[in-house]
């Protein structure tokens, strides 16, 4: 990538770190970062905060104003070129008298990828792709999943302690991680478009799993105000109608999807052992609800049953710093594999402390070594 | 421990670095750097490799020559005052001149801590004691443990999945961790005294349990050489005499103590649940044999009892980057818990990937919160 300077990496950065501004409100718009420069000088910057609001584009261009004439734009993401709710940023930037456009990927919708270059092109305007594009899809692992495959990202989180039980043999299991791993969950929370988990779950429990304020992490409060915080979706997979009213579930703000064979909020057909069929309930949300990112919080039963589907992208495992013992209830149901070579093979992607717990993140190996 | 000037802290780190290169042959005496310094060179430096051959401090003073006199000697221990297999270091020290020597920390064996100070006080030399001694402890956790409690230190090593299996349901298991996580095994194994294993571990695995050179991380190859390699003691648990002579574990090189109620190299008596009994078992080989370092390797049942028993002083666990499922074989027996409070807690001391594998070293928390 010679093509691009020391500069045009610094200015990618940027624009990279700001569209990260945006990722507990923009769902299920893409997180977009922009930055404008004139010679030496930042003119403009911005971000995309949510639907419905201007663009990163817009919002740097207002900020630049005369002086985004004969400037760079760097933006992490192809210029759109539709009318939408707001008119196609690639118009934006011809108007404004962008010299330079410095884009990290293209458009991921196939049906639409390289019409936002080319309207800049055809205006005469200077058009470079490619610059930190891997760091760039990693602001979008939803937005880029679903629209590449028409099915949401998935993030599986499972807790145990270090010998992989998350409760003993009578159940018991509050509180296995600490005050940190939790808060930690929360901010996963609050990046998803989607909490899927089972009637199970949510009556064992009795848990809202929704977004609370005060349990954030103070790096995410520090993101956004209280007053933006989105709530995501709680998709709840609840075959035999058991969800009553009076489960917190239903006390707390949020939307609340229940997906169940018939008579649900969205009804998906069984699979010949009589379970809901996790594929085509992904896809649906995907299709009829605009969510493109999915948290998975639920047993082992619904852990394993994801896994043994392909349908999980990413896992993001707490271990405590405790040992349970065996006669505890196990990380992940039964598998009931024969063979090692039959195992579930993990990419170890990040393992770090929060605080005294360990976070570990995988990402499944889909074909074996 | 404002006494100590920037110079004293790095001679003493690198006292602290020779001190370490002993490590795969001192065993059973402890690690000992020494670094002598006239002005502002450094004339003399060594460390002690192996019982029998010199101290840390002859070595340095041999190479110093006469340019110890009036020089500072910096020693990670307590210079000894007894006549052993070598004459006493402190006597060596005050021969050959030395004005000042300063120690990370006193004698570990309280009968005799202080009396290698005392002779080189008396001598006119001045002593300080007490620069980086956290530092100097982990050189010898053995040697300091058993000179404190007359018990060795004992390392556990477990193996499991992410979701802490160790073994499938039909006890398939090789191999769950990949060759880097075996050879920091042979690392680990390689700085103990002994090994503690059981005879169902020997037999199911045809384990020899001894240190191959071949299987050694480069980083020790490169500390030591090939015919230096010192093999820990095998202690095999073998109360129903199950031990046959053609099992690998006779036909590799290395010293074996069969452990049994009656009729074993090592005799201990049982326990009222029939089981050997393991403290005495450790105090054993600490009093009788010298081992001051013990690294168990063996199955779930093992690692349970000694957890419970709580004679674990350390935890290194591997965590290979797979899921096995919930009908595997746990990394630790039952507990029977019937509540949370009663879990073992651990502190986390570390965790790093070995090669594809996450390894975790852990303290268990001898009292509960």
């Amino acid at each position: 990538m010679s093509q691009f300077s020391a500069t045009d990496h610094q200015m990618m950065s940027l624009a990279i770190d700001l569209a990260k501004k945006g990722r507990f409100t923009t769902a299920p718009n893409p997180n977009v970062g922009c930055v404008i420069t004139l010679g030496d000088e930042i003119v403009g910057h911005g971000y995309h905060k949510k639907a419905g609001e201007p663009h990163a584009e817009v919002h740097a261009m207002r900020m630049a104003g005369d002086k985004a004439k004969g400037a760079t734009a760097y933006v992490t993401l192809e210029p759109c070129s539709h009318y939408g709710r707001t008119p196609p940023c690639a118009e934006g930037l011809i108007k404004a008298g962008v010299a330079k456009v410095v884009c990290a990927m293209s458009d991921p919708n196939p049906q639409v990828a390289g019409r936002g270059f080319a309207m800049l092109e055809e205006a005469g305007i200077e058009v470079h792709v490619g610059l930190l594009e891997q760091d760039a899809r990693v602001l979008n692992p939803g937005f880029l999943k679903k629209m590449e495959t028409q099915r949401p990202f998935v993030q599986l989180k499972m807790a145990a302690s270090l010998d992989g039980q998350t409760a003993l043999a009578n159940g018991k299991s509050q509180w296995i991680t600490g005050p940190e791993a939790r808060k930690d969950v929360q901010a996963y929370r609050a990046q998803a478009g989607a909490i899927l988990s089972t009637s199970k779950t949510v009556i064992d429990d009795n848990a809202s799993l929704n977004v609370r304020w005060d349990e954030l992490p103070s790096q995410v409060q520090e993101t956004i105000e209280q007053e933006e915080l989105r709530q995501p979706t709680r998709v709840i997979l609840d075959r035999h109608h058991q969800l009553t009213e009076e489960l917190k579930l239903f006390q707390s703000t949020g939307p609340i999807i229940r997906v169940a064979n018939q008579g649900g909020d969205l009804d998906i057909s069984l699979t010949s052992d009589e379970q809901l069929d996790l594929a085509k309930t992904l896809d649906a949300l995907a299709a009829e609800h605009q969510i493109n990112h999915v948290w998975v919080e639920a047993g082992a039963t619904l852990a394993s049953s994801m896994m043994q589907a392909q349908l999980v992208d990413e896992l993001i495992v707490y271990l405590a710093p405790k040992l349970m013992g065996a006669d505890g209830r196990g990380l992940i149901g039964a598998l009931g594999l024969e063979e090692m070579q039959d195992v579930i093979d993990l990419n170890i992607k990040d393992i770090r402390m929060v605080g005294k717990d360990i976070r570990i993140v995988a990402t499944p190996q889909l074909t074996k070594n």
